[in-house]
């Protein structure tokens, strides 16, 4: 009676592993509900990263070991089910769904390969840039990658490469991987891009330090322009497609198109829905608008028309496994932070900095800034629970505050691709099945260095240059 | 450009509808707030009534109209999806998959078959006597649901009548209703059949009336039992499944069973994890255990053996699809009654009240607490909110303070099928795909009407009888 047919080893290991933890008392000034939680949480991930087990079996569990041995409350194990942006996520799934089969997302593929289609580089490429451009009016990433998603998953289909008949790594995990990388980069590039992008000004106003749109786009366009450079061709080498070169793509795209004909009523209405979406999901940052009821409602309408049909739900269970792991992690992570996990931690971590020059204070700070996103659920959890705690040590050890406030905000985004969970924006893209939870883990992680390294190499001198 | 092929006459009438009562002036003392999102949650039922639109489109629909009206806060209208009950609901569909595919649902069902099996109208009967008898034990419906559920199933499936072949009427759309009829009776006999049973009798005590598990048991085993009677029968009438004797079937299922050989290491596995939750369940009254988290449990160890697999997910899409309709209309019924909708209603009624002789007022309370369950998801929040300020009237009235409570205990039960939405054990059912939304408006108003003839006539005489 074996865990099916995962190794033995690893998974006596992995309890090995937790049940040292559960033994072990807490360190630091962690409470022993904490490191409970901690190590149920840590053990889930572990089990993901070592592919032992598929991240939905590893939530479920965790949460049902979390609520069993009274760690966390019923109540706040499932409070992540009603989270606006996580029901977000869902909504724009089936959203993504109705693009695809109205035939809307393979009309926007092909005239994207019409004109970039010459290799699946320069579909990396163009789908990132596509994301620049669309994000200075998009203030929620994850509203941004129910958009870019249904393109990405056009062009993957339009290369040949699909889940079902084990053709993903042909062209689609390289797209989907990329897009998602782009992601991070986008997100970071404008102040406006990303909803918790302004909370993270607000909190450095209260410490000083003033950052205007413009003076934001200034800081970030050159690390972020190196980066996106780099990213696509990175993964491109590491995490490459079977389909590279693809000179005859663009005029197969222009024939496809005209075989295609002219658009359908069915794709008016997506198309309509669609920039109605877009228009609302862009305005949500001036007027009071909820993005997520704007998802549910471009459903809705797809629904009236019967171009999303009810029928069409039985086959959207991904959307559902997507939702409870999500929720769950979410919920645990929230717990772990209300618990004063991270807190702890970096309160600690801060104490060794007393006394070191303000260079190595900041590029620690920076660097446990975002190894400790491994944590947490969701960008904004992260940034509200440590920009201005890791912010205020910076400042006492003597780091120019622009800078590492700076730095702080840009690595809230470039990091968001550390984990699967890490932000909700990944989801969509875990969800369409052309990547695992463990590539990502691995992919996203060195995508995570890169930017590191990047952001830290070039953005640390140029911030210091114009802000000087 | 038509929605869909639904008849334009009933639509317009529909919009009529909905715009006449939204210009109306709110009676009562309802706030127009309270007005407009009936006006919304009105509509939306009876679109579903009137066949216009599918139960989750016209859910999506009236929530997206809500939020946007601001008639909604979105952080109400989402809050219905961590609910603990309705993601009970979720799980349980999730595990009954595995007891389908893993043989245990068949075996269950053929062995129920070889008893019972003459006639479909002998397996409805053996289905609630089933119900009947692990409902003592069984302080949530709900959970309830979650057993009988995957054994209908496995009988409909074993009778040959399956959704996807359009053969849903042969057997299963009867038997289907006949279990969630049966639903509405087990949960009133016992007081620990249903989570909020012992809550009215604790409200009833404090207003003098002290009632017991025996004493309960006393006033419902006369109604119930001839309910239990009549029930399957005019079902079987008004509802009548196209199979209907099977005189070989009990052999059939003799010689299905030994053809089955011995159980299978799934089946083994299957059988310990159904009769593990049903163990944590019938304990969930006596000790704090979650029921939710049990079924979520069940779930992890049936995904760790594989039983239920990942890729499995993907087509359970009709758990999303009712988790999402149960919370949006949760999330409404709630938020009127917490804007005073339902106790307005109730207590202009009562004025009326005024003089009655006390039969007369009796009779109006039940049969207008029973209607207004049509306003109410769950029936929890139905018992919560009017329970207490029903049996105050009623006292007032001179009406015997016994009879009225418990009659009014009996049709918190016996109601729970007047709309699909009337309580969360009838969501499975209805995601079974068996049944039709507007069937169970139908059928199951039928079962209401019916149960509330039978408790009238033969309860009231009774309940006296017994109390006097």
């Amino acid at each position: 009676m074996t865990l099916s047919s995962k190794p033995l080893f690893s998974t006596l290991g992995l309890v090995l592993f937790a049940l040292t933890l559960f033994f072990t008392p807490p360190p630091l000034e962690i409470t022993p509900k904490a490191w409970s939680l901690f190590t149920i949480f840590i053990t889930a991930i572990v089990s993901i990263l070592l592919n032992l087990l598929p991240i939905i079996t590893a939530s479920i569990l965790a949460m049902t070991v979390a609520v069993f041995s009274g760690v966390m409350d019923p109540k706040e194990a499932y409070a992540g089910f009603s989270e606006s942006f996580i029901l977000l996520i869902v909504a724009a799934f089936l959203v993504s769904h109705a693009v695809h089969t109205s035939g809307l997302g393979k009309r926007l593929s092909l005239h994207i390969i019409r004109h970039f289609g010459h290799s699946t580089l320069g579909l990396g490429y163009s789908l990132i840039a596509t994301d620049m451009l669309i994000a200075p009016a998009f203030p929620s990433n994850t509203a941004r990658s129910g958009v870019l998603y249904p393109i990405a998953y056009g062009l993957a289909y339009d290369c040949g490469s699909k889940v079902a008949d084990g053709t993903a790594r042909r062209a689609g995990a390289y797209l989907m991987m990329t897009s998602m990388a782009g992601l991070t980069l986008s997100s970071g590039l404008w102040l406006t891009a990303m909803a918790v992008n302004p909370i993270g000004v607000h909190i450095a106003q209260t410490m000083g330090v003033e950052i205007t749109f413009f003076s934001w786009l200034l800081a970030s366009i050159l690390p972020t322009a190196v980066a996106f450079i780099t990213l696509p061709y990175v993964l491109y080498r590491i995490f490459s497609p079977e389909l590279t070169a693809t000179p005859h793509a663009p005029k197969m795209a222009v024939d496809a198109l005209s075989t295609m004909g002219s658009r359908t009523r069915n794709e008016w209405i997506t198309a309509g829905v669609f920039v109605g979406m877009l228009i609302l999901w862009s305005l949500s940052g001036v007027f009071p608008i909820d993005k997520t009821a704007v998802a549910f409602g471009g459903l809705a309408i797809l629904m009236l028309f019967r171009i999303f049909k009810v029928e069409d739900f039985k086959h959207q269970g991904e959307a559902l496994s997507t939702l409870i792991w999500f929720a769950i992690l979410f919920a645990m992570s929230t717990q772990l932070g209300q618990l004063g996990f991270m807190e702890a931690i970096a309160h600690h971590a801060s104490g060794y900095l007393v006394g070191m020059p303000w260079g190595e204070v900041y590029l620690l700070l920076t660097l446990i800034y975002v190894l400790i996103h491994y944590f947490f659920v969701s960008q904004s959890a992260h940034l509200i629970a440590l920009f201005g705690l890791f912010l205020t040590v910076a400042i006492h050890a003597g780091v120019p505050k622009e800078l590492m406030a700076m730095m702080l905000l840009f690595a809230t985004n470039f990091n968001a691709m550390i984990t699967p969970q890490g932000s909700s924006a990944n989801a969509i893209y875990l969800s369409s099945g052309y990547l695992t939870a463990r590539e990502i883990y691995l992919y996203g992680g060195a995508v995570t260095a890169l930017n590191f390294a990047i952001f830290v190499l070039i953005g640390t001198p140029w911030i210091l240059f114009i802000t000087r």
